[in-house]
């Protein structure tokens, strides 16, 4: 339908109702593999909950609340990338992304950051982008640390996932680090 | 943010809250020109109201009940195209467009068109759809026509424009006349 | 309570939510004579389903958007006609209806129709009535063609019930004819 | 539209949106005749009021929360007859009705209620109906008394119409004195 | 969190949603006690019912329609009071009280509601409260008694209970009984 | 009404409609003193937005979102204390607070903070309190230090005031903290 189109692999589309079957699919196969990062996981039982999901999120995005997209890799879903908690006063938001096991380490999170924070600052007009992981999350922190994010800060005990709370990693970038950087 | 390419003048892109400006200032810029066909020019007063609109819009899309778009040639904001009261029952739904005057003539709404055909049959999921166009409105009626669509009817007094009411004609595409003309 | 006497038989009552269960009950006894042109026949499995529906068209009723009652035949809830899709822009509306299978072949719909054409002419302020028709339904085509509606088009494979695509034939009648018919 | 006939002058019909002229027409032509005893009388400056006034109305009787009607004298508005606080738990629903002045003295009212008394306790399924009165309001208690309700209470300083508290008298009819009086 | 004091023993506190466990399992405990007087027993289920009602009942207060309070006794939730169906036209409102059978005897109630009272009166500018009892219920009519109400009426056949139709006695204060009370 | 005492001058009580005046006008008299630090102060014009805010607020703590209380020194409205953004998953929440000038510099915040403390941990469940405050605004660090909270991070330009990006600081106090210090 639409596209944004990242190298000849990868690209974003905006995320819609007809995504909730593939979406709930990769979720469903990667249950292991998120579990251990994701709260979410358990809540997305079935396609309807996916799809319910998808629902409430375009609403909020029909406000301008949040900004939601459909990773695609060679034609498959791959995962999700947003922009959640966007504060029209403080011009600020932050970023959520999550891939399916298959398409980890080629690359695709780091190049779908890359297009999000174009879209962020010259479409959207945000001031900042921030991007929490848990200080364990190896995976997640590397897509921010590739993408050469401010390590702000470490929230202590942040996020309880399985029962224990742990600490989140706060990044930020910000549209002058973002515009300066274009600009070498 | 996304875009769906036509060709390397013209574009579609979902329709979004920050289109509201740029949509504002277009229908403003038409108004002696799309007022004689389309009900709703008096009703977008100031940008407000089309944001409000687009607002109102998306949330519709959010549950499915329709599917909108913003034309876009050469970087401008032309026009829009829809596929509204979607049945879900039926699986059909209705076209709407419409362009500023600078954009008329160029074969951009029927590309558009065509573009929305291989949206509607090949992701909607829809088995028909409708254009009802003003029995004197040319432009309107040349856009189904050079895209080879059926004349259904001709609805009489049904549409009521400036005071009068006019016959609406209709035509039609089905998902199989489509796919067949498309493998000649 | 509130009645439009037709003739000593049949009469139209607003529909209210008490009439749910004689509704439901009429539904009920008439599954397989109303399934073949019904879609909604399936989904009023319960009493509690006619509620909900009652009280959604009601809400509807509250804005404006349709017009809805109930036929009565001797004392007995016989089915429903309405106005629905209103379009206070165009001033038309579409015309619906059904009777269980007793009630057929005695003029009750026929009756039943010219009076809800005095409403929407007088009371309603429309300017055109529709009402469409699955192209081999000849009892619902017969009532029209009894009220002398206009025959305006077929559309192609416009409605699906039963898992087909059928053509629906559309009638109109106009203030203007309604009331030159009624000063002969 | 509808109309429950009550004698050859006086019927009473379904409140309806096109009802909101011509009952602000008659409230405004009855402001110093009103104001005494009505709190609402200052609240409805506007025909919009009145329309939003009957669209809450619609939207508590689809629910079954209350009943309303228009009282029409010799095809003229006159007033309005409704009850109110409907309990679905305790089967009972307090009356409240008003005329414009012209139409006061001639029946009108008192017919209304036997009307409504009969609509409560045999469609409705109500117990028994409550009807509250300004004790100085010698109209509204004559209505209730020659119906021959039960004046149950005097409800000290219940009302306050302009700024002053006012005692209420509270008379009542239940189904089982509403049937007995009808088989004498 | 908040409290009101009453004595050393007694305390009101804001209803909020965590009382939800203690205030159902109150119910649970007492089933049989209130069933004879209180129509909402049986539909108090499980805990998720009496969060709801604990939920809607907030939001009601929020838009100042209601005004709510948990009973506290040596620590332990003992029961409700509340002042509902408040009118701000008419300044006044219904005072609802219960109590678990272990805190009955104890003057728990009649010092609950002399507080209550107090914060009608001082804080939410009532002109009067009112106490509607079941004739029978000689619990309910103590405590409005000891705290010297005025007995205004006995409404027939008022309150369905274990369907059994009962007189309900209602009982008043106003705001100048009140204070010349306490100025004596 | 309720009231949670902290010493013979200051107390919290919950937040309610009623507070909408004294609230209004507190904001009113100390517009140059609030502004440097609360982007809400422009949008405070009225008693209405302050009534309409309060509204809202109750409305999310009637579904534990947040939880809000007005501080009142000798008697008088002084200012508001709230925690906001609670995460039921993560159970932690975001205190926010402000005082008229005349009520600053005396402990007061001090005192309100430690008693909300104390109800986030033994009554609403929360495991971490995070308090953000402009780098450069010394009078609500004080507060929080003075608490002993832990500095986390200083987020770089996250809060627009009067057309500038600051820097944010986020202090913390868990749970366990806050319980071992009481132990000492």
């Amino acid at each position: 339908m639409f596209i944004n189109i990242i190298d000849k692999h990868i690209s974003l589309k905006p995320t819609e109702v007809a995504d909730a079957e593939p979406l709930f699919d990769l979720v469903d196969a990667n249950r292991d593999y998120l579990h251990p990062w994701m709260p979410w996981v358990d809540a997305t039982a079935t396609v309807q909950d996916e799809h319910n999901f998808i629902e409430r999120m375009l609403t909020k995005q029909a406000k301008g609340e949040i900004f939601i997209a459909t990773i695609v890799v060679d034609g498959e879903v791959a995962g999700m990338i947003d922009i959640h908690n966007i504060s029209a006063i403080n011009h600020r938001g932050e970023v959520g992304y999550w891939l399916g096991q298959d398409f980890v380490g080629k690359g695709v999170m780091t190049k779908s950051l890359e297009r999000v924070e174009e879209i962020a600052f010259t479409e959207l007009d945000l001031h900042k982008l921030s991007v929490g992981a848990d200080v364990n999350n190896k995976n997640s922190r590397g897509v921010v640390e590739r993408r050469q994010y401010h390590q702000d800060a470490t929230l202590r005990e942040n996020i309880l996932v399985n029962e224990e709370y742990r600490d989140e990693v706060i990044y930020s970038l910000t549209v002058d680090e973002w515009s300066k950087r274009r600009d070498d």
